[in-house]
């Protein structure tokens, strides 16, 4: 844990091997600590001092201890430099360096082998190797440049692929869930997924975990961790070759050995983990988990659609198992006293076509109260697709949106269409993020929002259970 | 069959009762026929006449004959101006008045069944109650103002819903499919979806037919319907009110009548119909089946991702049950030449991590001579999420994509992962709408590219099995 907790806020980093475009040493740019570099290429080495780096032609030789290596030389040096890594008692070692069992040759193999048994010998921490390696927002430490520093966000996330680690840091910001650690671990032959599941459990400023994985190396110990630290704070994992074709994608990418889906599902949901088929879900139950209150029920109450869109909001939600009951009598009774029934109907979902989306305050505090009703969700609109007149009174409409979350205890969501148009996007996102600040997840459309409630019920419905 | 070819063509459209914002007189204002307002509140007619609309105080009293009227009363004045609609022989109205049988009261069912006996009565084509009515680009005919013209598109859409018509028309042209033909018909008492979908499928300029529907009053007639068009266009329909607490809102929304989905789907293939379960899958379906060379077996190759990106994509095509098989050992043979698999793959999918998306073109010739490939699916990458280096390729690779669709007579398609930011969605426009003016279909994410193929597979299957 020490050491882990030294490579994930280095004050001091050192990149190994990195020429060509210099990838590595230009991402840490905004590295918050000291940054050495270690080349032999005396012509290298002249580019690499220009651009006001400290380079030294052996780990070794770095005048301070090093708490976190990237190396990015060529595979048949690696295993040279994971000596010196040892020698110099680095803390860690992110190995970008690729071509191992992942190549499924027997050089690769071969190399690979003699890499992993001289790390775990040495009681080395290597990470990867094949991977990104890790993100730390705060610290600028990066697995790409185009990642954002300063913001430590409330997330953790673990990734057997680097595409999905940066995919992930990068479109989860956009829709307001930053990152506060991440790591490609890529092949995993010393430290797997249990490691780092473990060391993100007692890190208090992780609040929830996400996972993309492809397989696990040790059963029995991640599923152990896995439920020591679902108990603590919500875990959701991705899990990717969860077909046949998919299990041969997985062989040729990190030459994990495929699970069948069943049983893979069955043994997440012993552990206490909720389940994403995707990046978007993955993004999505994340959301939902850092901002609703707790989820103890399955009945939704839909408001703010109307005519078909309330059909299809119902669908999305009713799908993933979620229920769209009828209101009270009591609620009806209110209703009865000033709802337009032209055009509009208030069984549940509510519609609100003209007029009656301008008594969408009188509406939320009926259907807060109504005993039938577990959650709320809210339809917003964005550009061209919402009635006439609507944007004058949708930052009043949020403001009572956020009102509405903070007096209830019953979990309030909002879903969002978005058009495909730049436009509408960046108000969508504006939307998004006031919504956000004021403590109410917004979902991008309606079958993303049904998967994450549903989402969020399953991990609640789990920590009751083990209560 | 010629009154609806007026009504859709109207050269001389009435609008009658459209008092508070005008909303369909102004949505008119590109009409390219004469248009005329019936109205009698003086205070009324002074503000029509000072747009410019030529005002009558009764329907009868227009000196030409009307193809199409488009009826916005109060509905206890329905009744009259359709009695008015019948003496002048008007060719169809519209009636975007509600508050008949949808409102599930009294008062409202006995009206909506007087306004519809009568019709029926009087032989008149009545579209509606409850509705937004016709679209037609090339004519400036709209269900809302915000609607393009004089695009004539390959797309006839029929709907149940206003707003979904409105919304479909709205997305499928941002993503490049235009509408022809686009009818909403709310309660369809007197026309019902058959007589629109017959009408469609004999006009030559519409080449293939959506639907949005939540019931069917006749459904032998419309199966029979359904048969003979889908032998000669594609038609893919969508069904909102697809569980029990849909069933509920499609009552409140149309008051059509729940069909269990399993019944629903068996005569929907049964009459040669692709189904879709929403508007994204509704216009992705449609888009490929308009752009791709025929699909007639399910073997997929991708290409154009790499590490977790491939495993996605491959779990994204397998899991709507196409294949993602191994090449041949002839491919093979030629990937060996070059191919770095160095952190990539060609088992399928064909990784192109950097260096290999330099050798796009070659790749792209291995796969489409690979006998065990049926269809070709490339991955291209906006903003961020693409390696560096790859803006300047892109339109090169744009051209090789266009030149393989020309040559070969596979289907190729392009999926792209599109981050929610304004100015990425930008660019994602502009690779969409380049890849579609040389004919091949983009699709703005994985399962929705994998789905839309899914989908269109299924309708070549059919035609197969029919001949």
């Amino acid at each position: 844990m020490a050491k882990l907790d030294r490579a994930f806020n280095p004050r001091v980093l050192a990149i190994v091997g990195d020429s060509g475009f210099f990838q590595w040493i230009r991402s840490h740019s905004d590295f918050k600590g000291k940054l050495y570099s270690v080349q032999v290429n005396p012509k290298t080495i002249e580019r690499i001092e220009k651009m006001g780096i400290e380079n030294y032609t052996s780990l070794v030789a770095i005048p301070e201890p090093v708490d976190l290596a990237i190396v990015a030389v060529g595979r048949k040096y690696a295993l040279s430099v994971l000596e010196d890594c040892i020698r110099k008692d680095v803390a860690a070692a992110h190995f970008f360096t690729a071509g191992f069992s992942e190549t499924d040759t027997q050089d690769g193999i071969d190399m690979g082998r003699a890499l992993t048994d001289r790390a775990i010998e040495a009681g080395f921490h290597l990470i990867g190797p094949n991977c990104m390696g890790l993100f730390n927002p705060a610290v600028g430490l990066k697995q790409m440049g185009g990642q954002y520093v300063g913001a430590a966000g409330p997330v953790g996330f673990i990734s057997q692929s680097g595409t999905h680690a940066i995919n992930f840091s990068l479109e989860a910001h956009l829709q307001g869930v930053d990152v506060n650690k991440s790591v490609s671990f890529g092949n995993g032959t010393v430290l797997d997924a249990a490691e780092y599941l473990e060391y993100f459990g007692q890190d208090d400023g992780i609040k929830v975990i996400g996972m993309y994985l492809e397989g696990i190396r040790e059963g029995r110990r991640f599923l152990d961790v896995l439920k020591e630290v679902s108990r603590k704070k919500p875990v959701v994992i991705w899990k990717g070759g969860r077909t046949q074709d998919g299990g041969r994608a997985i062989a040729s990418h990190t030459g994990s050995l495929a699970v069948p889906q069943d049983i893979w599902d069955a043994a997440m949901r012993q552990g206490g983990a909720v389940t994403a088929p995707g990046m978007d879900a993955l993004i999505d139950t994340l959301k939902a988990l850092l901002y609703l209150n707790p989820v103890y029920g399955n009945r939704v109450v839909l408001a703010g659609g109307s005519g078909g869109q309330s059909v299809a909001i119902t669908d999305a939600f009713t799908e993933v198992g979620l229920k769209v009951p009828p209101l009270t009598r009591e609620s009806y009774d209110q209703f009865e006293e000033f709802f337009s029934i032209i055009g509009g109907s208030y069984q549940n979902p509510i519609d609100t076509g003209n007029p009656n989306r301008a008594q969408m305050k009188r509406i939320m505090d009926i259907i807060e109260g109504d005993y039938n009703i577990d959650n709320i969700v809210l339809l917003m609109y964005t550009g061209t697709g919402g009635p006439p007149g609507l944007e004058d009174r949708r930052d009043e409409e949020i403001q009572s949106i956020v009102d509405l979350r903070n007096r209830s205890s019953k979990p309030v969501m909002v879903t969002i269409t978005v058009p495909f148009l730049p436009k509408v996007v960046g108000e969508a996102r504006t939307l998004v993020k006031k919504l956000q600040d004021g403590g109410v997840p917004a979902f991008t459309s309606l079958d993303r929002g049904a998967l994450a409630l549903r989402n969020t019920l399953d991990y609640y419905q789990f920590q009751k259970r083990d209560d």
